[in-house]
């Protein structure tokens, strides 16, 4: 199967949730899908030395390494894959590609615009030389959320009117919930907005073909204090009796201005008690609308306007059909698919994405854009007012 | 409006729960239908003198009696109510049909099947006089239930192939829910089957447009004794110490093979805990499908097969548009009925009926061919074997 | 029941959608309910003197007059029921309760915060003579939202983070729908954020106890001409060729800060295609959640964080036990009710608060600041900038 | 992480459907669980050598083979896993484990009830050598489905009254969907009864820890005949003119009684049309209720009976917390799993119990016992009453 298939050897660099995560995906593409290129996950870094080793070892990488400048040196490696914190994406990705390594970058792109400017650059830079990047904005390839785009661009909602998009989850709800790196500006970058609300924004983007031009915002730190965490490595860990500043927000929400103009209401937030990861999506245009909601991920809803009243409503279309993107690769209908299929599905497109020589999506200046509308969230909640998205 | 209208002067025999709902249904038709005659509200009749005059004043009837012979030779009487326990059902209607009045009965239409022949026999002689006589299952009068009918005529389901109905109900689940008149077999002459049961055997045929040839069916009384009440005039009622024999079912299963050929599933219960009111109806055929629960009363969900699999669904059609059976007599889309609508939409097509002088639906013939229905799921059970039903 | 109770003599000024609503709800209500007061349906106004007749006999009302002065000189006339559109509501109610009338007047209280300051300062004035002023947020008297509220009222929600509420209609898609006096400024004052938005509004804060301190919204109008209507009397009509402006709203969006300190993101548009009547209320605290969509009225979904998280999440009561508000007069479990009882509940509890002698609620003040939410809203989408809501 | 524990060398025969679901599992669970034995994928085994060849590269077996028999006389294979179709599990289960090799057989566990007393004897026998046979019941390994045996087994459902079950797919639907193995009682031994009705039968005993003693039920064969497909080796393929008998049961339903008395309702079609994969399952006890349905696999609805009745109601339970069984392997909260990880906690808990030496569920002896109930609802059906099943 894989065996004469030109390989692509991987180095991951970070091997906490996103390397598990992307670690699954590298593994199970190509027993799936027919790649034209065989992934090889050659390498894992991280900076301790034990915790790396072991996580080589667990997720199914060769070897391990602490130094990720070493993995850029290596010259076997093709691709290299960031899955740390924010805060140190641009330097990573701008020295693999730099490097010649492609790259696959996980979201936000960064922690400021100017960081996402300067991998943009740097992306656009390496692409004259058949070298490319991406972004991890992986929830666009669940299913349900590519049958929407698609039923969107094949205008079957019409002109689009409304967007109504919301990022919930609970997480944060308990006050006494420790500091995490996540909790942390200088690491995280951003609180619910860069993490969760940056998913909404360029999902919406990407299902409308549009993207969003102003916004008026608000962000909320509703517990301003928490537990510092002994080991802050992960999102959760023992809390001791210190209690250190959160210095992101809890909370976002913000109305948006579309290209097209069509009204959008969104809200990201770590504080929706009882919801747990309710990525939920409505638009509605002239001639239909579509609603999703990623805890029931497996399912799109539908409202085509041009059936008669009489008999017309929300149909729920279960995206499991083997003519639904990705789907013929899985089970037969009725047979869901996870969370993690959405990153096996990223590895599938980004991979033929480099086998054709074509620039794989979302690009950095995908990433970028939404950075740019984050920032006008940010801004427009400190001046009180609509803030326009540099184009 | 209604002032020039020849008058329909109603007498209603029991006052309890369906007394109230048959006399907001009265007073309420023609506030809302054109109807053709002006039903005026005479009298209603019951044992208890005070308890009546009291129901009189309160449900808005003009006067009271203790005798319903007395309301049948009332020659101002055009019309009889029966909403008594099934044990006088026969003995009213067939006197009140002989009297010349119209009959609306309350189902199940008898506690026997030598009743209800009975009664039918009375209402095909009262016929050829012009005389009517009306069973009252009043949930095909849903807008959603109309709809599902008119969907399968309409052939929009194909070759219909499963049906499975349940009608669950919890108010029994508690051991020490006192006994009431419905829990004896004397008056109310079965149990979960011929109470709830009946009107999912009465929807499923009216939906298919079919009758059921033949079931196998198992009743189960789960709890066998329960506080004798101090009244058994109600639903509830103060229970004593004293505890007495429950004779009727709490629960029937049945399987049933339909006309058509279709397979039924059929399920009656007063012990599904958690559900209140649920009654729950999908049809399978080759060409799409339908889903009702009446715990959401205004919703119809109807699979349309023909819609190609990608984005195909079932479909939540909320069945408020003026265009729907009944509903442009009420409220703009999306502003849902209740429970007791149903019941004026059945006194709008009696009385409609009657003006046309054409035979309401459903007929007492309907209403015995329920009745035996339910005596073969009794039979089955006792025999332990499929039964057939008498043509 | 009702024969030796004192009356109260209603005139109701207006018979269009919302005068079939009061017609139906004053009809029924002392069937159901034990008033202390009798209704008697009196007289019902307008300005076509064959359209009111005509009215009169099909709601139910003793007389008809084209004069609502004739009906405030009337000393018979106990409460005037002011159904009109919001340009008249000021001037008739004002006067009405000048002379003497208790006053129930439709939503939104006027077409603009100094008409609605009169009418709160005039219904001040009354009080102090026991004359009482109500106006008409119907929703919350659906047992749903009433329990809703309790449940924030008894502290099951801890402290409230979030609001997100919706109220989304689709009557306006098609750009070919008529101009109505809905779309009229002059007549309507506002469009979707007036006539929907403003229930969202009174609904979250009703629920929340709490008021709306700040606001940052956008208006929108979608289609700006609409074919001139034959007759402007009613939500629909037929369409001629000529066009004209529409001059109010098609949707409406904002954001909102509530005095307790949660982030509310608020919706009210006639473009939502596919949803007919959905009022959706979600609100997350500390300690829980509750979820409402008045497409599914009977239910309401609440999230008790204090469970065990192995087996939380939120739970689908539906309210329609004898211990829910306003349930007991009706049907046993799960025996819906429709959209016309909140109308039926919002009489009772207003005939019952005249008997007591003490203020029904909501008051004229609260349409008032309910008003003041609208305007700050209004200003905002013009200055696009954030706006406080006077105290 | 896996390089100091013992190996377990796999083989496993048959590489269609379920040998791509068995493979993924083998391949992950290592990765996501600390398992203490390291699965080896050494071989897989088909009758096509070309076709075994294709699918060990493409789903990651170190070599294939063509005879199942030489993988029986490798002494380096430790298991046997069986998903070839239900007419060779006997021959080759039994073999494997006079060869003393442990297997997973796939479901159901024969074509007939004699097979699978042989097979259970084979086991018992290889049992008092530490040799163990499971059989793959795959659906009692959703999260879901074990928190609602955990509920039943600490009373919390209290006395169960009922069950109803459906496994409701629509594959068939179309009356020109060819000829499969499926469809052949030669090679499948039953249709949707032992196919998908197994499953139920199976999930229901299970979650109530109780067997069915008695059934009636009914098979029926709707479309006859099918064209015959060219290639039958899998669940498709192209359509020819000529058309062969189908020879197993398109539908299934059944009554059933289970041991505690509790009344059962079951129902396995591949007719239901817009039902792909609908594994519905509710109970209903004295003290609350389950529901379940596998088109939402990570949802577990629970009605606690013993809350009060203002604020009960079946709560929606998302069964992704880190506490719900083998969830802390996988993802935060929120972040559902999908069809295949069944087959990975599957695999987890088989090699676990290997490594124990204790007995995997469930057994041959639990194969053979829902194999009974089949074999009951089959007699039932040909002698139209009720049949015990054998203990």
């Amino acid at each position: 199967m894989t065996e004469h298939k030109p390989a692509l050897r991987v180095g991951m660099i970070g091997y906490a949730f996103m390397g598990a995560a992307h670690s699954q995906a590298w593994r199970t593409a190509p027993h799936f899908f027919d790649l034209p290129l065989a992934p090889e996950m050659a390498v894992v870094c991280g900076r301790n030395a034990a915790g790396v080793a072991e996580a080589a070892a667990r997720l199914g990488w060769a070897s391990s390494s602490t130094s990720w400048r070493s993995v850029l040196e290596d010259d076997t490696i093709d691709l290299v894959d960031v899955c740390t914190p924010g805060d140190t994406h641009a330097e990573i990705a701008i020295a693999a590609l730099e490097a010649g390594k492609h790259v696959l970058c996980e979201k936000p792109l960064a922690n400021s615009v100017a960081e996402a400017e300067a991998m943009t650059a740097a992306a656009e830079k390496a692409a004259a030389h058949g070298v490319r990047a991406m972004v991890g904005f992986t929830y666009r390839r669940v299913p349900a959320i590519a049958l929407a785009r698609k039923l969107v661009a094949d205008g079957r909602l019409g002109e689009v009117r409304h967007v109504r998009a919301q990022y919930l989850q609970d997480w944060l709800v308990d006050a006494d919930a420790p500091l995490s790196w996540r909790l942390d500006k200088a690491k995280a970058g951003s609180g619910a907005l860069g993490d969760i609300g940056a998913h909404v924004v360029d999902l919406t983007q990407h299902i409308l073909g549009e993207t969003i031009h102003e916004v008026s915002g608000q962000l909320e730190t509703f517990v301003k204090e928490r537990p510092v965490a002994e080991s802050s490595s992960g999102l959760s860990g023992q809390a001791g009796t210190e209690r250190g500043p959160v210095t992101v927000d809890d909370a976002a929400v913000f109305l948006a201005r579309f290209g097209g103009g069509a009204l959008g209401v969104f809200e990201a937030t770590r504080f929706a008690t009882g919801r747990k990861n309710a990525i939920r999506i409505e638009v509605n245009g002239s001639k239909g609308s579509i609603a999703f909601d990623f805890e029931d991920m497996n399912v799109l809803h539908f409202h085509d306007a041009t059936i008669d009243d009489l008999e017309g409503g929300f149909r729920r279309i279960v995206v499991t059909e083997a003519g639904h993107p990705w789907v013929s690769a899985w089970w037969p209908p009725g047979h869901g698919l996870g969370y993690e299929h959405g990153f096996t599905h990223q590895v599938v497109d980004l991979v033929t994405a480099l086998a054709d020589g074509t620039q794989p999506e979302p690009s950095f200046a995908d990433g970028l854009q939404v950075q740019r509308v984050l920032a006008a969230v940010e801004t427009s909640s400190d001046t009180r007012s609509w803030q326009e998205v540099p184009a």
